[in-house]
């Protein structure tokens, strides 16, 4: 499969200044010189070098398209094959032009995330680094990209080599008390596993604490706003969706059932419960027997209540307090340009001290208050160093907690003094499950399925 | 203005494997070089080359973006400037976080199209060039694209440039005789300016005469699609738009107050009326009254009557065919599969033989003559051959109609003596007429004007 030459439009479909078409195979270079004419032939160019020319139709030498031409040759390349950047205009008509030519020629187009796959075939990069890739592209919050990067560039990697040099050679010592026994003090090796088990545990429960921050960094705190009318949601709403707001929503294939609106209170991404869902969540109180809104704060990770300090607590606000109890919630206390008519007490009752976060959305005040709640309640009171890994990726927490449970199945086992040949099947599929999140014991399957997620060009 | 240096996002916006920033101007090497750790420093290295690094916030020193940077050197640059074109990750968030930091060096945000108006105020484009840039990216049909790759190319230039240079001539000439009165006799020069008028005439002549068809292949042949219900209106638009259909209608920017659908038959464009209006018109004959059906029918440029061949021809359909007398219109007789049931002599009295184009829509059978008879009404019969220019943009087209009305007024004052002096008013005003085009002559609103319409990036 790796022998052929591929092709596909790597920019996004639309209007834009130019467009790319990327081509990547051991045929990559010769392939598009037959189309390419330009002062230097494309297989004489030196790697990492971009030429002006046009494209030309073989059939009738006419010019199809004027282009910039970069070669980059393996292995120092995305793919480490060689890979051939064709630079067009924007538009929908160039990039179909160039490419029709391109499928002419002995190239096929790419699957989607075909070049990615190619990379880590190729052994470039890992699979939780490919996997890192797509995050960067589907990544809805600038803190999301930073978690994805730094997969990217290898950091859940280097932990998870770590941990399995760990196991392997652990697995060694074992391997030598099966087949040298008189060597071997056989209490001894089971307290080795038993101390090597624990270090490798501490390790993966280390990654997993940071798992569940690493899933809202990367998906957003799924979040509903909920109040009586007139209190300030709409104006919440908007005042949020006015921050550093980096997101699309109408991407293909982030989209899902629902629509949802991200926003981000400074560093933290809200996923906000579809426009539709909100504004009849909105009248939550009153429309409480409603399905759609009971749904969308029944799901939200997140409640954000908004009543108005400058009113009394109304008793329906009071219920609503009632019923979400123990739920995660703040409650933003809006108005507080105006003079306060609630009563701090009896909201205390409801909702502790730190909950309460006074605002003025009309204002534009109070935004860092609410994101150090937000805080308080997901991120134990602050937002991580620079330089923490996140595990982000459900495949990799699942992974990580398999091969948390076999070393715990090893551990006793050890501590039990069974047989050390069963203990090794233990330490040995903890071994393969971190082997999976950065693929080298993945199956083809898996790997099929997870570049199947990419999109068209990457 | 030409002294600061700009940036903008140059792809699409939206989900793809990689975007690219352009930067441009004296400071574009330098200023990315500050945010750019790689192992050869940009500002080393030579024009044309590609370098793999990471973009660094240099206030935190942490890796903010995986990029591929690319420097190209003035003069041989889009712009003529020094140009850096920075390849992210696709998505937003790459290329947002990466045009953050841009903006906070000494580089502002490229205005829309301000690329190629620097590359036209820095010579190495002219105004009739860049216009056509804008073209390439617009266009929704390769033919279209073909005409404007011709006109980016510079043969609508060299044509213009060579009618000035008579020009230039000749009033070289009128100021030897006003100059110097005894070296020439006056008459002799009449004949010269009458000769040249004449000359450049036929040339503007043959120019405005592409310009209908350029015009087609532009924007596409507005068309409606007209019949009685059941003949097969709705199967010719899903057979019409199963061909090669390289448009896209959401681009920001191309959609009007009207939905369009666009459509080619083998190479001619048909921009169809919205379909709404379609489909209204589809039922014109019973809907004689209905204004919108109206409407998209007296707009049209061609009308595409369906019948059915295996029917007699109905009454409405006579009546339809009696009221569009006169209109560009093709009779397509469908379902010509089935035993022909219409009267063709009856036909024959409505509208001429090779209007008459039989077909069978579900079988997919009659496009290529289809084309013909659209030819036959639009392009007498053949679309031109490869080289041909096409003088496509309504400016141009206005500009060389006022350029012939100048040249008349000095064909006509030459033959009827008028004084030289005032001859050469006009001749001067046909060579600025013609100047605008290419913008030797043009002003600064009208620049601004023309660049204001092209997207961001560009």
């Amino acid at each position: 499969m790796l022998s052929d030459t591929i092709a596909a439009i790597a920019t996004a479909v639309g209007e834009g200044g130019i467009a790319v078409i990327r081509v990547s195979g051991p045929e990559a270079v010769t392939e598009v010189e037959a189309l390419f004419r330009s002062k230097t032939p494309l297989s004489k160019a030196p790697s990492h070098t971009v030429h002006y020319g046009h494209i030309i139709d073989p059939h009738n030498q006419e010019k199809v398209e004027e282009v910039l031409v970069t070669v980059m040759r393996a292995p120092r390349s995305f793919t480490t094959e060689d890979v051939v950047e064709i630079s067009t205009h924007g538009g929908v008509v160039a990039v179909k032009r160039v490419m029709d030519l391109l499928l002419l020629q002995n190239i096929r187009l790419a699957e989607p995330g075909e070049f990615t796959k190619r990379a880590f075939l190729n052994g470039r990069i890992d699979l939780s680094q490919a996997e890192g890739v797509i995050d960067l592209i589907r990544s809805k919050s600038d803190k999301a990209f930073s978690v994805a990067l730094k997969q990217v560039d290898g950091q859940l990697s280097q932990n998870i080599r770590r941990l399995r040099n760990v196991l392997v050679e652990t697995l060694a010592h074992i391997e030598v008390n099966i087949d040298y026994p008189e060597h071997d003090v056989e209490s001894f090796t089971s307290e080795l596993i038993k101390d090597k088990s624990s270090q490798v545990m501490a390790e993966i429960d280390r990654l997993l604490h940071t798992a569940e921050q690493g899933k809202i960094l990367r998906e957003g705190l799924t979040t509903a706003i909920v109040g009586r009318p007139n209190v300030g949601k709409s104006s919440l709403l908007n005042t949020l969706a006015q921050g550093e707001r980096a997101i699309v929503t109408d991407i293909p294939g982030t989209t899902r059932d629902v629509i949802e609106e991200y926003v981000t209170v400074n560093n933290i991404p809200l996923k906000l419960l579809d426009t539709a869902g909100i504004r009849e969540t909105m009248d939550v109180v009153e429309r409480i027997g409603v399905e759609r809104s009971r749904t969308a704060v029944s799901e939200a990770d997140l409640l954000l209540v908004v009543i108005n300090a400058n009113e009394p607590l109304h008793e329906d606000e009071m219920a609503l307090l009632e019923q979400i109890r123990g739920r995660q919630a703040i409650v933003i206390m809006n108005k507080m340009d105006l003079p306060a008519q609630v009563d701090r007490d009896l909201l205390l009752r409801y909702v502790p001290e730190e909950l309460i976060v006074p605002m003025s959305v009309k204002e534009h005040e109070g935004a860092a208050r609410l994101e150090q709640a937000i805080s308080n309640l997901f991120f134990s009171g602050k937002l991580e160093s620079a330089d923490m890994t996140y595990v982000s990726n459900v495949r990799h927490i699942a992974l990580l907690k398999k091969a948390r449970q076999s070393l715990v199945d090893a551990y006793e086992a050890a501590d039990q003094f069974v047989p050390i040949d069963m203990i090794q099947i233990d330490v040995r599929l903890a071994w393969e499950h971190l082997g999976e999140i950065v693929g080298d014991t993945a199956h083809d399957a898996l790997i099929d399925q997870i570049f199947s997620q990419f999109c068209l060009g990457k």
